[in-house]
This record gives structure tokens, C-alpha cells and sequence, in this order.
């Protein structure tokens, strides 16, 4: 997909909302433990209820492969049933991977060609020849993690670096790659005031943004400073929205969640 | 597994090294291609040929993931097989994985539980919360990406922060992480200068180091500056052992290039 794609998406949904499916078999409801693929059957209940709120999917991959094979073929499942049934959204493999050159290939075959999924997200540890590998891949998207949205990120990615935080550094790097169009970058909304200091590095890019809603964001403030004219932001919200019941309303009441967040961002867009 | 019996291994071998399991279709000999599944049947041969040559097997994820579900499926074929045949053989998912707590758990029980794994790598740039829920597992570890061996290194891992480099800091920093005697580290060959310094900060604890071979790495270097009172490395060679030959001898070759670097190990260990 290309990010002309997924701007008119946009503005035609009204909605920059992106949905994590990190299916946890202990969280969802008791009665589909009896369907013979448990993770799928939730993932399309909720993908069935909430496609025209959101603008992307983004299962992470941990969930899936913490039940190896059963997992793996519910991911394939999954995105096969995106690709087909909504080929205008967006996908994301949460996958955080990242590796040496022909190594990072591989996971590159794997999450855009294997699965075809959109876009993947990515480390930046490695540096440049760990991330270039996925940014070969035309029309697919990098999603690099700068500033991510747990306590953690305070351990290294804010550590200054010649007097500038390290994360600032891997954008400024990052822009400088090989097909660096093909990046977008992870930054988490319990920082929303980092928010201004991104954008004066990455002025256009689009930024993933989890940590609205279960880890305390506000979509007010992370749109007041990460907004660009094309919007520029995916939105995640995961158990916020699928896990909002445990009950067998449970694809409706994701419905209704996502409803509410994509009412704000309507609203939003139009001012 | 516990770090008494691998070092027990260890010197019952008299060798430290570790054979990377890193399955290219393209790469292995052509006649296995017929085979029901040619990964495992590749990874059966070479595990058969050279088990007594190494004391640990490191399959890198990517390579599975390319090959989808067949891929998944031929990763598990090949840790049950390890478990079954080799217990006392020390094993590495090199997945280089990290998420956010409660994600990275899932991480951890896809590869300490699900797939059994004795260890698997992580990448640290999200800190402490996205590598302490791997350290809970009792008698696994956690081999967190320092030092890398590839160019990318230099991007960011060599990078001066507070008048000390990134890799420093990480190795710092992680030693004050709760069970933090369950961590081991990734070092690149390629930079055996910096093992002395590395040896500085942690005295002990154990370096996956890959880089020996293919990437140009020395062993007598890597064993002046990072060998301990109970050697305290795991020499990773993949390439270079595993396609010793594309033909029907393969396994062998791969044993008679084994064999060449664990008497070189034999020799510096009776020094």
C-alpha cells in the first residue's frame, strides 16, 4: 500500500485509528475456547465489528507465536482474511525485529512477502544495514521504534547522545537511509510534549502511537503536537478496545469503543 | 539448563563452540530439496555429524519465519530434537526480541516454554521493563545484544553517552536489573579490542560472539581479551560450518570444519 493509500483512507473514514489484535486466549471470551481456532474467530468478530472505525490492524506477533504453531496459523489466517475482505486498511506485524543484513531479509520475506503484511516494525539497535534490508521492499513500510510509550524508554532512549537524546539521534539518522521514505516510527503518547521536539526532525512522516487509552495517553495532546497536514498519526488502541467485554457482546462493545475514539478524531479533523 | 552444566559441557569437550543453525533453502544441498521437510532434514544431519564437536546450537528465527508455518513447523522439529537426542546441549533461539512487559512475557513463553528453549536473545533499546520479564524464567537466560558484529554497530551502539559508549552503558546498566545472573551478551568477534574493556564491566558473565568466520573475526583475539577462569564465551560460527560443502557430503564437511575450530579451542583451554 502506499501512503497516498492510506491518507485517503483517512479522510474517508474520518478515523486515523489503529486497532492492536494481541489476542490473549486467558482475556477473551470464555465461550469461543470451544471454535476450533479461538484466536482467529475473535480476531474476525472484532475485524467484522470495527473495519469502517479504524484505518489499521496490528496484530504483534508475541501473542501468536507465545502459541507456536496454532498461533502462527491464526496470524496467517488473520491477515489473510484482511488482505482479502479489506485490502484498503493498513496492516502492521508488530514484530519489533531487526537483524544483521541478510538476516533482516529474511524477516522482511517473512512479514511482507509470506504474510503481506504492510508494513513491520523494527528495532534501530543494529543501525543502518539491520533496517535498510526491509526499506528495499517497494510500497512497504518500515515502522522504526525512536520513543516507545513503557518506563523502560527512559533506560537508553533518552540518554543524550552529543548533547541530544539518543532516540532524536536514530530519527536523524534513520532520514539519511536508503529509501527512508519508506520509514514511519514508533512513538509512544505518554509523551506527548516530545511530541513538537519529533516533529521539527521528521516533519511529515507518520508516527505509530500506542499508549492511548490502557497506558494512559491523551489523544487531544498527542494530536495538538504530532499532527501533520495529512494527519501523520496512526492512533493504536489495543485491549482498550478489544477486551472492552468478556461477554458474547464482546465484537459490539469493541464497536462502541472504537466508535468513541473515532468520533474524537472526527472531530478533530474537522476543526 | 544451568550455567555449572554448561561450563561442566565445556570442559568436557573442550570446546565453546556454537554451531548457528541458520537454514537457507538456496544454500543447502540441493538433493535434500525432495526431502518431506529439507530444513529439518538439513539441521538433522548437521546436528548428527557435529554434537560432540560443540556445546551449544543457535537457530536465528528469520530464517524459520521466511518459510511460514512449513518454517515454524521445521523450528520445532529441530529444538524437540535437540531436547530429545542432546540435553546436556545448550540452545539458542536467536530471535533478538523486546517488547513492552507484559508482550515480552509472551515472548518468553514462546520460546522458554512453548518451544523450550535454554535461551534466547533480546535487543535492549526499550530498557528494563521490555528484558526483565525473560530473566523470571529460572534456569534461562537472556543473551542481550551489546555489541554487535556488523557495520550498523557504529550507528548508535558505539555512540558516547555521558562520556561513555551506548554498548557500555547497556552492559552497566542491565547488571542492576532484578535476576540479572540470568543475563548473557552478544559481542561481535569483529571488535576483539573491546573485550578487555567489556571484561571490565562484566568479569563473568558469559558472550555469545558471533562473527568468527564469515565476518572476519579472530578466536585467539577473541580469547586474549574475552576468555574467563571458565572460558565464559560461545564462539558462534554459522556459515562457515554449515555449507562446508553443497553436496551430498555436507554433514561431514560440517563436522571436519567443526572439528578445526574446536581443536583450536582444545589447544587455547590446555594454555
Amino acid at each position: 500500500m502506499t501512503t497516498d493509500q492510506l491518507i485517503l483512507q483517512i479522510k474517508q473514514k474520518k478515523s486515523f485509528l489503529c486497532i492492536g489484535l494481541d489476542v490473549d486466549l486467558d482475556k477473551i471470551p470464555q465461550h469461543l475456547l470451544k471454535e476450533e481456532d479461538p484466536i482467529f474467530a475473535f480476531n474476525k468478530a472484532i475485524i467484522d465489528a470495527t473495519h469502517h472505525l479504524c484505518v489499521a490492524y496490528k496484530p504483534n506477533t508475541a501473542f501468536y507465536e507465545a502459541y507456536g504453531i496454532r498461533g502462527w496459523k491464526a496470524l496467517e489466517k488473520t491477515i489473510a482474511y484482511l488482505n482479502e475482505k479489506h485490502p484498503e486498511i493498513f496492516t502492521i506485524a508488530d514484530a519489533k525485529r531487526g537483524d544483521i543484513g541478510n538476516t533482516s531479509t529474511m524477516y522482511a520475506k517473512a512479514f511482507f512477502e509470506d504474510l503481506a503484511f504492510d508494513s513491520v516494525t523494527v528495532a534501530p539497535y543494529m543501525g543502518k544495514d539491520s533496517v535498510e534490508p526491509f526499506l528495499a521492499f517497494k510500497n512497504k513500510h518500515t515502522i522504526l521504534l525512536a520513543l516507545t510509550s513503557n518506563k523502560g524508554a527512559f533506560d537508553f532512549q533518552t540518554q543524550e547522545v552529543d548533547g541530544k537524546e539518543l532516540y532524536k539521534h536514530v530519527l536523524e539518522t534513520s532520514k539519511r537511509w536508503k529509501n527512508s521514505q519508506n520509514l514511519m516510527y514508533v512513538v509512544g503518547a505518554t509523551k506527548a510534549e516530545y511530541l513538537a521536539e519529533i516533529r521539527k526532525i521528521i516533519p511529515e512522516a507518520f508516527l505509530l502511537v500506542p499508549g492511548v487509552g490502557a497506558q494512559g495517553g491523551n489523544l487531544q495532546e498527542v494530536c495538538k503536537y504530532g499532527r501533520t497536514a495529512n494527519i501523520g498519526l496512526l492512533i493504536n488502541s489495543s485491549r482498550g478496545i478489544i477486551y472492552a467485554s468478556k461477554n458474547e457482546d464482546f465484537a459490539k462493545a469493541a464497536a462502541l469503543n472504537a466508535e468513541a475514539l473515532q468520533k474524537e478524531m472526527a472531530a478533530i479533523m474537522s476543526r
